[in-house]
């Protein structure tokens, strides 16, 4: 394919961008061409230095620069604490959150035997090492609450029962904030099964 | 500031792009490097190619890595046409439509005393040496439809009239596909005044 041009090439590239489609990557690449050349060469660096040296931590398999993440090499952080999560990114939006100061471990993935994933094909084995290795006395699980979440998240709390370890999920139920009009039924439900007692009596 | 790691510079620097604040930013991370580390890095080297080798056409003034863009090249297009408009992305949008075949003139702005953005800002000598270059026939007003732009258009039709070259305004309308329940009532009363008729007597 002969090139259309410079400009026609990085349109097209930034169409790679989930949730950018030709229109918006044509906004973007006049804007940065037009008033932001520092940032398109930032970027272009970011993006370079990042796909050679990102590579998935050795203890957790998150997303990290280093053999071990942050996280794993933080020793103020609690080590009898795992929390499961499917992907990388759910990781990093509960570590932003901030309120939880174990450890992680990320699946890459959920069960779902419809689609051929099974306990090896997500390396459970190395989980269950990381179980096995002791210490940990809570399992907190934070797959998503999809069937093949529910169904991963059982799953794991069979394992842990194993090695005599406790295993939570994480609260489901009406968003903070949330209106109680705009929720959805499935959510309520939740909500009410999982309800708190408030008082003593 | 020291770096909170390279995931978290590149989700940084992904929020220069127009339109993405820190969670699409987050999601476009992930995404590239989870699953798209060719496109990423296609992206990179599309961004410093693009930032370090594109200018600005001699004659029209558009963005392109040539001394002359490809429309001011292309011995094909109508010479005799000049459409005006404010920015090269409305002359590469006007282009895609690929109806019009005649050249363009970036002005780089519009005309707004109130902002000191006179004749002088927009190098409007530059335009006025075209049209006494001699050859243009017709000079196609594309600014906007603000204020600004409409006053920018009636400056340089004026411009125009000095060499005898006629100056047209592109027109203003309902949009193609526009339903008139829908369409704000400025533009519904330029479409009467702009009205044309459709039979001969």
């Amino acid at each position: 394919m002969q090139s259309k041009g410079l400009l026609a090439d990085l349109i097209h590239s930034l169409c790679c961008l989930p949730g950018v489609g030709p229109k918006s990557a044509q906004r973007m690449a006049f804007h940065l061409l037009q008033h932001d050349r520092a940032s398109a060469i930032r970027l272009s660096e970011m993006l370079a230095l990042a796909s050679k040296n990102i590579g998935y931590c050795k203890q957790c398999r998150t997303l990290t620069e280093d053999e071990l993440c942050r996280v794993c090499q933080d020793d103020q952080r609690n080590c009898e604490q795992l929390c499961i999560v499917e992907t990388p990114a759910d990781a990093w939006v509960i570590d932003k959150a901030g309120g939880y100061k174990g450890r992680y471990f990320i699946l890459h993935g959920r069960l779902s035997p419809l689609d051929g994933i099974g306990p090896d094909e997500l390396n459970i084995d190395v989980l269950e090492a990381r179980l096995q290795g002791g210490g940990i006395t809570e399992v907190i699980l934070a797959t998503n609450s999809t069937v093949e979440g529910e169904a991963t998240a059982h799953f794991i709390a069979e394992l842990a029962q194993k090695y005599s370890i406790s295993a939570t999920r994480i609260a489901h139920g009406v968003p903070m904030g949330g209106e109680l009009e705009y929720i959805d039924s499935g959510t309520l439900i939740h909500a009410f099964d999982g309800r708190r007692k408030l008082n003593d009596d």
